[in-house]
């Protein structure tokens, strides 16, 4: 099992992504790594560990890019070449921690799409209260969804769900403004049809207010509302973290209490913390990309590490081809 | 001035609904309310307060209630004669705490639109961190929207923003998934140019992680992200707030805690209730809709009631018309 790692994507790049890939590397059997960044500066961190290979380029792609331009031209960029590794065989799957549109491009302009997916999905896992989590998809690949793409995402999110967190039937629910069928948008009309035809575990709509309670083990929605939700939740969680800090500055009781209760709060901003559930899957793919968070820190990259290691054994991608494969030749037999 | 209130809507009606009612027109000078619903429920809390009528009628729309088909067809439910009032001129706004798509049912079809409006659009003010809060529109009331309604969002939001909230060129930003222009969905970016030539005080593209910390006055956005935007922030904080508490309850030290900083943290609810800043207005119908929440306390009910008496005195209503006059003489010109 081979994976290529942008080692100059993210925050906390390249010292978080190597410090978690040297971990990995060590831990998971069978795994090698490729790193691919500035060796002056990788070096260091390595210090000859087993099972690691770098591929030396000082070119990258910033936050700032603009996606498809940086992709077509900076073309020795650690990303491009990330995803070159996985276009020519020599790496299973790829994973960075940049600029979430370039990588987008990326993973579409060079690993390229999978037969029988019309639009590939950006697909977080988010906590939940009960700490299970919850795939959403799509976050943002696709702002402008049909609904045949929506189709898609269930059965892709579903797939994931069962081969690589290990739900049995997961319940696939329907972003929508209400609960009952008939409810919604037309996107949302046409995409309730087809999810009940669908080879899926299919529970209905499902509303915003119900997703950290866990209404759903996968949530399917166009990519713009997916946006929207996934900064929503974060920004909101953000929001109030911060006024229950200002709370508990505010007086020498209170500052006693925060005192008393810091470890435990502490807990609960890491049980809402989703980078504890690995990245993003960019699903649809012809190999698996994953995304991790631009914040993420050694601990995020590792688990992002083996969520692709999950995702390659699991064969999640030519489980979702053929399903595509199905489903096409049942659109066809209509 | 009058209002009729809708006396059988929300969760704790009649007494909450009764109770703010006859505390506002005792406060508010000149003001008379009309509340309708079953006397023999709400007499025995009127106890013969001044500036307040009754129209009796013991039928009424239920949450379960299919709105367009209740509208239609309880033609004395307590929300339909409260809307009549406002239709014939015997009241000049209107508040109800039920069924949210049965009063945008009522509002639409028995006040009716403004003329030059083309949907009318559910308009919450929302809490921000410093506690000036946000108006946030459409959250429902128009799931499939066009460019041209977003537009006429965003005046008659930044109206009300101006008239009724006193803010000085209030700030109106468009939801989306990036805050670059050219972000976005197809429907989006043509909003942007519309925005960009409207007169009002366009910031652009706003982002739904920096909503609560204040990024816009005014967020313009289609009905069907509207309303999941609003559920998913109701969603988070509530599971937040359920967390905490577990968190407080979890050992002996923790419950000391939550002890010493129990009113601390109260406050911090309230401060995220948005009943706090009254309810939700139905804006671009002929007069005053408000839609308050559905778990309304009295407290809840009077700043619904001091909110439609401002958009009454500041000529909300024929302040949008105006504008909305002008626009439609600017597109015949263009």
């Amino acid at each position: 099992m081979k994976l290529a790692i942008d080692a100059m994507g993210g925050d906390h790049a390249p010292d978080a992504i190597v410090k978690g890939a040297v971990e990995a590397a060590s831990a998971i059997d069978g795994l090698s790594i490729t790193l691919i960044g500035d060796e002056n500066q990788m070096n260091p961190l390595l210090g000859g560990a087993p099972n690691i290979s770098v591929i030396h380029t000082e070119e990258m792609i910033t936050s700032e890019d603009e996606p498809v331009r940086a992709v077509r031209r900076k073309k020795n960029a650690s990303m491009v070449l990330m995803a070159k590794e996985v276009k020519e065989g020599r790496a299973d799957g790829c994973i960075s921690a940049g600029n979430t549109g370039a990588l987008m491009s990326a993973g579409l302009f060079v690993v390229g799409r999978m037969e029988g997916v019309d639009r590939p999905a950006l697909s977080p896992t988010l906590p939940t209260e009960d700490g299970t989590g919850f795939l959403m998809l799509d976050v943002g690949a696709n702002v402008d969804a049909k609904p045949n793409h929506l189709l898609q995402y269930a059965i892709m999110g579903s797939i994931y769900s069962e081969k690589v967190r290990g739900l049995n039937k997961p319940r696939v629910g329907l972003l929508n403004v209400g609960t009952e069928e008939g409810k919604g948008s037309d996107l949302t009309k046409q995409v309730y049809k087809l999810l009940s035809d669908a080879p899926i575990h299919f529970i209905g709509n499902v509303e915003a207010r119900d997703l950290l309670s866990g209404a759903a083990d996968v949530v399917v929605t166009d990519g713009f509302t997916g946006n929207v939700t996934l900064k929503t939740i974060e920004g909101t969680a953000l929001t109030m973290f911060s006024m229950i800090k200002q709370t508990f500055m505010s007086s020498f009781k209170t500052k006693l209490a925060a005192g008393l209760a810091k470890n435990d709060l502490q807990q609960l901003k890491t049980k809402l913390d989703y980078s504890e559930y690995g990245g993003a899957g960019l699903f649809g793919l012809a190999a698996p990309v994953i995304k991790a968070h631009g914040s993420s820190n050694e601990r995020a990259v590792y688990n992002a590490i083996r969520q692709a290691c999950h995702m390659i054994e699991q064969n999640v991608s030519s489980t979702i081809a053929n399903s595509m494969k199905e489903l096409q030749v049942k659109e066809e037999n209509e």
